[in-house]
C-alpha cells in the first residue's frame, strides 16, 4: 500500500458512563484528547446531569458529540444481548438519541453521529433484524446523521443502503487476523498493551498503511476513525499516546463528522 | 361576571402513563376528544413504544403534544416529593423534553408545551426552588416553549417572570373554595363525578362566569384550559361529556398551544 | 389409558404482576380459584407492596405461594431473552427468591416451590447454562424446593439430577401435538377460549387420561399441576370453569406442595 | 468520665455498594478491618452479584452482616429524600431485608441487624411515621435483629419502644458539638480527615471517655459501635489507622451483634 502524505482522521471513544454516584473513566481528561465523542445516552449508563455536563465540554473542546445507543440495561451496563422486537428497540434508540440531542443542543451543538454501545453493538454486526431496526430509528430522527461502525457488518451495511452515511472504524488497542478481522479477546494478545506499540500502528493506519495483523502480514484496513477505550486502567496515558504520536506525523485529527 | 360570547378554550389530559405490559386510561378513546396531550416521558410512565404510539396519534387528531415530565420514580408513579437537587432536576426534566419532542419531531409535530405531572405538579406550587429549576429547564430547551399550570403558584410565577408563556388551567372535577382555590381531596366533595355537572361547570368556565364555589358563591376564576383526568373509571364518559357540552354551547375547542 | 378415579391435582397461575399504579389481573379473585400462585417477585413485576397484600391473602386462602422469578426487565415484563452470564442469572434468581421469602414468613408461611417466568421460563426448557443456573440458586437457596416446569425441558431434567423434587404442569387452554408438545402460538387454533372446553380437558389430564391432540389422538400427558392464565380477558371466568368442572368430577384441588 | 479498663466495641462501615459494571469502595479491603458490615441490599446500590460477594466474604471474615436498607433511588443512591407514604415504605424495607438474608443465609450465616442508608437514615431521626414505618418493618421480618442508628433519633426511640434491640454509633470522623451532636457538614471542621486524630479520637471513645466538642469540652458520648466510611479517598487508610489504634490499646473489636 502506499502511505498518503496529507491525512486526517478522527479519535473516538466512549464517554459520560458515570451513573448518580457512580463515575466511570476520566471525561475531562479523554475529551481533551479524543475528536468524537460517543456519549452515553441513560439507557446502559448515563444520566441527565453526565449528559448535561458531557455535552457542555464536548463543545467547548471542539470535540463532535455521538449518541451511544444501548440496550435498556443499568445493570448489565448494555453489555448483555436482549431479544428487543424490532419494533421497540427503534423506539428505545428514538429515545436516547432525543434525549442527548436536547442536552447538546442546549450546548449549542447537535447530536452528530450514532454509534450503538456494547452488546447492540456486537449484535448488529449479524443481526439483520434488530441493525434494521437501528438503521430506521437513526433513519427516521434524522436521515443526514452518519452512523459509526464495524466495516463489514450488517449494521454499515443496512445504513449504507438506506442512504445513511457510513463512517468505518478501527480499534486502537486490538490484535488484526491476517482476514481483516478483530483477533478474539479470548485469544492471547488480542488486547495491546504498549501505548508506544498501539500509538505507532495507529499512526500506520491514519496514513492508509493498514495494520500488521498476528502473522505479520499488512492488512490493509482503511478507516476514518479510531476507537480508543475510556474505561479502562491507563485509557487516558494511552489515548494521549496516539494523539501525540499522530500529531507529531502531521496527521490531522479532527471529528468526521464536522459541524 | 359578564360572560363572553366568542370564547374558545382548550381541553387537556394526561396520557401515554402506561408502561411495557401495563396499560393506564384509553388513549386512542381521549386523543378524539381532548385538544393538548400531556404526554408521559418515561421517568414516571411512558416507554418509548407508548411515546411513539400516543405522539403519531394526536398529531393525526389535530392534538398538541405537550410534555408531561416528572419526578424519576417508576414505583412511585411520580406521586411522591422527591428532595432532588434543582440542578440535577433541571437535568431531569430536558432529558425528558428531549427524549419526547424526538417523537413528536418523528410525527410531524414538535413538543408545544410543558406540565408537570403528580408530586412535582404539587411541589412547584410552592417549592421555589424546585419551581425555579424546572423554569430554568423549559428555559434552557427552547424559550418559546410555554407552560401549563395551577394559577398562583410559584411555577406560574417563576415562568413568568423567566418570560415563558404561561397557560392556566382549571380542574373540570374538582370543587373550589370561595377563595378560588381547589376543595383538598381530603374533604367529602372534593371531587365531583356526575359528567353532566362537570360538563355544565365547564361551559360557564369556558364563557368567563367563573365558578360556583362550595358555599354557593361565585369565583371569577379565568382558565385557557381545562383539565380532565385520564385514568379514572369513566374518564373518557367524562371528557366526552365535557366536550359535547361546550362544543353544544358553542365554545370552540382547539390547542392554546397552535403550530 | 385408565384415567384415575380418585384424583387430586394442583392448579397454579401467575399472580403479583401489577407494579406501583400499574394494575394486571384480578389477584383477589384467582386466589379463590387456584391452589398454587406464582408470585412475582420484582424483577419483571410485583412491588413489594403487591407481594405484601398476595402473600397474606394467599396464606389466608390456603393457596401455596411459589417464585415466579423472572429476568430483571420491567420494560419488557420479563418476556425477552436477555444473555446473562449464569453465575448473575442465579444471584439474580436468589435474590427474588429471597425477596419473596420474606413477606411469605411475615404472612406465616413460606415459598413453597419455583416457577421461572416468561423468556426466562422458554429459555431454559433448551438453554443448559441457564437452566443449570436457576437449579443452582435454587439448590442453594433451599433443596426442598420443588420446581415447577414444563415436561421435557432442560430445567426440569437439570433440577431432578440435582436432587430437587420436579412438578410437571400443563397448559389449561393450549393445544397439543400428537407429540405431546404445545402447538406453537403462530398456528390457529394454538390457544383455546372455550372455558367449558377447557374445563372438560382439564378435568380428563387430571384423571389420568391424557389430552386429546389437534389431530384428534390421545396424548398420554401427565401432570401434577394445571396453569391457567391470570392476566388475559376472560382469565378468571375461565379459571373458575376449570375449578368448577374438576370439582364436580371429584377431582381434589390441593396444592402439589403442602405446608 | 472514668474511662473503662477492659472494652470492646465494634467497627462498622458501608459495603456493598457497587452496582453492575460500577464499583464503589474497595469491600474486600474493608471486610478485614471492620466487625460489621452495612450491606446495600439493591435500592441504593448493590446488584445480586455484590450481595453474594460481599456476603461470602464477611462470612469468611467473621464480619457481621447488616441490612443497609435504603430509598428505592439508584440514580440518586439513596442521598435524597422520598415522601413515601409509609406502608409502602415498610414492605420496601422488608423486601430488601429478605433480599439480603438469603444471600447471607447461603454465606451460611443471617443478616444480624438492620442500618438504614443515605436520606432515610437522615429522615428517620425526625420523621416520625417514615421511622415508625421502618421499625415496624423489622419487627415484622425478625423482632430479634437489633437496629443501629443515631443516638436521641426517633428510629431508635421507636425502636426500642417497639421492642427491639437498640445499637448506638458514632462517626470515626465528624466533630461533634457540645451537645453532643454532629457538626454540620457545611461548617468547617465538620469532618476529620487525620487518620492519626481520628484514631485517637475512637480509642478515647471506645473506653468510655467522650469525645472532644469543637469548644474543646468533653461530651459524654457512649456508643456501641464506631462508624468509619467506606467510599471516601482514603478510606480504608483511615479505617485501618482506627482498627491498629483500638488494638494497641488493648480495645477489643467485635460484632455488637455475635451469631
Amino acid at each position: 500500500m502506499t502511505e498518503r502524505d496529507t491525512v486526517a482522521i478522527d479519535l473516538n471513544s466512549d464517554l459520560g458512563e458515570g451513573f448518580g454516584r457512580w463515575t466511570l473513566g476520566d471525561d475531562d481528561a479523554l475529551l481533551s484528547v479524543v475528536t468524537s465523542a460517543n456519549v452515553a445516552c441513560g439507557f446502559h449508563a448515563g444520566d441527565p446531569t453526565v449528559l448535561r455536563r458531557v455535552t457542555e465540554r464536548a463543545v467547548a473542546e471542539g470535540v463532535a458529540i455521538g449518541a451511544q445507543v444501548g440496550y435498556r440495561d443499568l445493570a448489565g451496563f448494555g453489555r448483555r444481548f436482549i431479544d428487543v422486537e424490532p419494533g421497540e428497540l427503534a423506539n428505545d434508540v428514538i429515545y436516547q438519541i432525543g434525549a442527548l440531542d436536547g442536552f447538546a443542543r442546549i450546548a449549542g451543538d447537535r447530536v452528530r453521529y450514532v454509534k450503538p454501545h456494547g452488546a447492540l453493538y456486537n449484535t448488529i454486526v449479524h443481526h439483520e433484524e434488530q441493525a434494521a431496526a437501528v438503521v430506521a430509528a437513526v433513519r427516521a430522527y434524522d436521515p443526514d446523521l452518519p452512523v459509526l461502525g464495524l466495516p463489514g457488518s450488517a449494521w454499515l451495511r443496512l445504513a449504507e443502503k438506506a442512504g445513511l452515511g457510513v463512517v468505518h472504524e478501527v480499534f486502537a488497542d486490538r490484535a488484526y487476523t491476517p482476514e481483516g478481522t478483530l483477533v478474539s479477546r479470548r485469544e492471547p494478545g488480542a488486547v495491546l498493551h504498549d501505548p508506544e506499540e498501539v500509538a505507532r500502528r495507529c499512526a500506520r493506519l491514519a496514513r492508509g498503511g493498514g495494520v500488521v495483523a498476528v502473522d505479520g502480514s499488512t492488512v490493509p484496513v482503511v478507516a476514518d476513525s479510531i476507537c480508543v477505550h475510556g474505561d479502562s486502567p491507563g485509557a487516558v496515558a494511552m489515548a494521549r499516546a496516539v494523539r501525540e504520536r499522530l500529531t507529531a506525523d502531521g496527521v490531522t485529527l479532527r471529528p468526521f463528522a464536522p459541524r
